[in-house]
């Protein structure tokens, strides 16, 4: 392809191929494909394509369950947890987001913990399911590196542990909140280092607390948590509510899964769902979601501000023009993708 | 009293004889007293002494309605919707977190939001009511004063809508986040002005977007969300779960309680009871809480950090200091207050 773009269809029909190679079963590879192939398309380019080469070298490392018997191993009426087995994290996910909706029809609200999984992808993929059945999603996630120091210290042993929230709307698109609970996410740092450019003053600080701003001494320093001892008071309740609470790691206990390919991970992950029904008319519902966004986008501006921007807005129109357009993956990884591809002896990605 | 130090029993027992006199009835009164008290106590000192006069000038003007038929109108097994019938907000969310424990007990989860409720002082009262049945608690509300445009705007339709989450240990201290979604909450911002402090850069921007660091020039600007946009999208959620779902008051709706005490406020809550002992064994959870906190707190520090604290900590050393030493009131407020109990006719607040 001389623009290097691909289609969501190539994409997803790419990874399933590779995991099915890598001994997923097909129904499970079509899962992981589909969900890696959302999150690139909704522009979370950090857990798309560019993951497919980590997880095969987990895979073939031995360090994920291919045949993963994902459970649930504690249940009330509105809640479950779930043993995922050490199974791909999107298996395990797309099962929990299924079963909390469930359970929310139900009780009006249900929640769904895991142990044992792994690595799913972003946030909001989750937090976007039950929009589907006009429920709110909300996610929690025990990050799978700790970036973080509690405030004023010096070992990292809390993550980026994200939150993620997706709420309906009618006639507008959702809002959908999608944040690390530090001001940037290590990929973010990777990026930059990736493009020669420097950090702003805010993302990091080295051991004595002062500005790092070269990427590339990531390893020196350390991310922020936002609102300072606020965002560290986050993540760590994050934590507690995704990893402690269902048995799953936290603070020295989480895997590094960049440098680390065969500790079982024990992730810990946590899916709400609430049913938009069981509150009132979910019609009008919509229409105060409408009404409110409405009245946020025509607010008036700051000098020099094009427009103010809800919630998942950009992430919105990213799916849009990567649905019409394709997606423009870097060439480095394209050209290490087709490498791959010749190795498994499949055809190449943008010949799917 | 030459020190000026009250006791919590005193403090308790001046605001039920002042919200008893006001026309609350008894048992309602002795609610309000106690929860106040409790918030005075662990240190929340906005939300305690200095909001008797505030809520008696409401009352006065018929603000508020002293005898709330307050009830359930939207059920299902997880959950509810209050009808707060424009009650003190300390009553329905008394209320609220009494039928989320009871339908966590059964269900694993239970959520109860509000509306028509009103001002229900410190978000982290409520959270922490679950913890006494081996619960989490969580706690999401709309603030009753919109500080915070959206990121890049200039029109205030958004509040400091705090977020508390509190997780029960078991040697240690719960482990309490109650955190505005602003850098600073506007409480802050009062005391600085009274004090005659200048602001920490960071806290408010004026409407050019520059820093205002004079809190007597606060009304001129607005605070800052944590984090950036992340903050403004985390207030936005918060008012959502807390407002919109209920059908409460968010965005241009929110009526700024400082400036108008008849209108009614329709002020949103919501509780998140979480059963501990749904998820495994409660012993085996707060022993790993226990090791978890151990292990932040013992960890290394940067140069010129006294301490590594955990989120509530402070809140829960000021508590026990309090309640051996007695609570200083600032003399100002102490004299508002006796100037109060005497055109009530009542006795003095160290007389009781």
């Amino acid at each position: 392809m001389t623009d290097s773009r691909i289609t969501f269809a190539q994409l997803r029909q790419f990874i399933i191929v590779v995991m099915t190679r890598l001994g997923l079963p097909e129904a499970d590879a079509a899962i992981v494909g589909q969900l890696m192939a959302e999150a690139e398309m909704q522009g979370s380019d950090g857990h798309g394509a560019i993951r497919i080469l980590p997880y095969a070298r987990r895979i073939r490392a031995g360090g994920l369950n291919l045949k993963p018997n994902i459970k649930i191993v504690q249940e009330r009426a509105g809640m479950a947890v779930l043993d995922g087995d050490n199974g791909m994290g999107h298996l395990v996910m797309q099962k929990a987001a299924e079963i909390a909706i469930e359970k929310a029809r139900h009780c009006g609200i249900g929640w769904v913990g895991s142990r044992l999984s792994n690595h799913a992808g972003p946030a909001s993929l989750y937090a976007r399911m039950p929009m589907a059945h006009d429920m709110i999603g909300m996610y929690f996630a025990v990050g799978n590196a700790n970036h973080l120091p509690p405030w004023g210290g010096l070992d990292m042993l809390l993550s980026t542990n994200p939150i993620a929230v997706a709420v309906p709307a009618g006639e507008e698109s959702p809002v959908v909140l999608d944040m690390a609970t530090t001001v940037a996410a290590y990929g973010k740092v990777k990026a930059k280092a990736q493009r020669g450019e420097q950090m702003p003053i805010g993302w990091m600080i080295d051991r004595l607390g002062q500005p790092l701003t070269d990427p590339k001494r990531a390893e020196e320093g350390f991310l922020m948590p936002i609102g300072g001892y606020k965002g560290y008071g986050l993540s760590l309740i994050v934590g507690l509510l995704a990893g402690t609470l269902n048995g799953a790691a936290m603070g020295s206990e989480v895997i590094d899964f960049n440098h680390d390919d065969t500790s079982i991970t024990n992730t810990g992950q946590a899916i709400l769902a609430i049913d938009l029904s069981a509150f009132g008319d979910v019609g009008e519902f919509k229409a105060r979601v409408d009404k409110l966004v409405r009245e946020l986008r025509a607010s008036e501006r700051m000098p020099d501000v094009e427009r103010i921007w809800l919630p998942g807005e950009q992430s919105h129109a990213k799916r849009e023009a990567n649905e019409r357009d394709g997606m423009a993956l870097p060439p480095v990884l394209l050209k290490q993708l087709d490498a791959f591809a010749l190795e498994l002896g499949i055809p190449a990605l943008a010949a799917h």
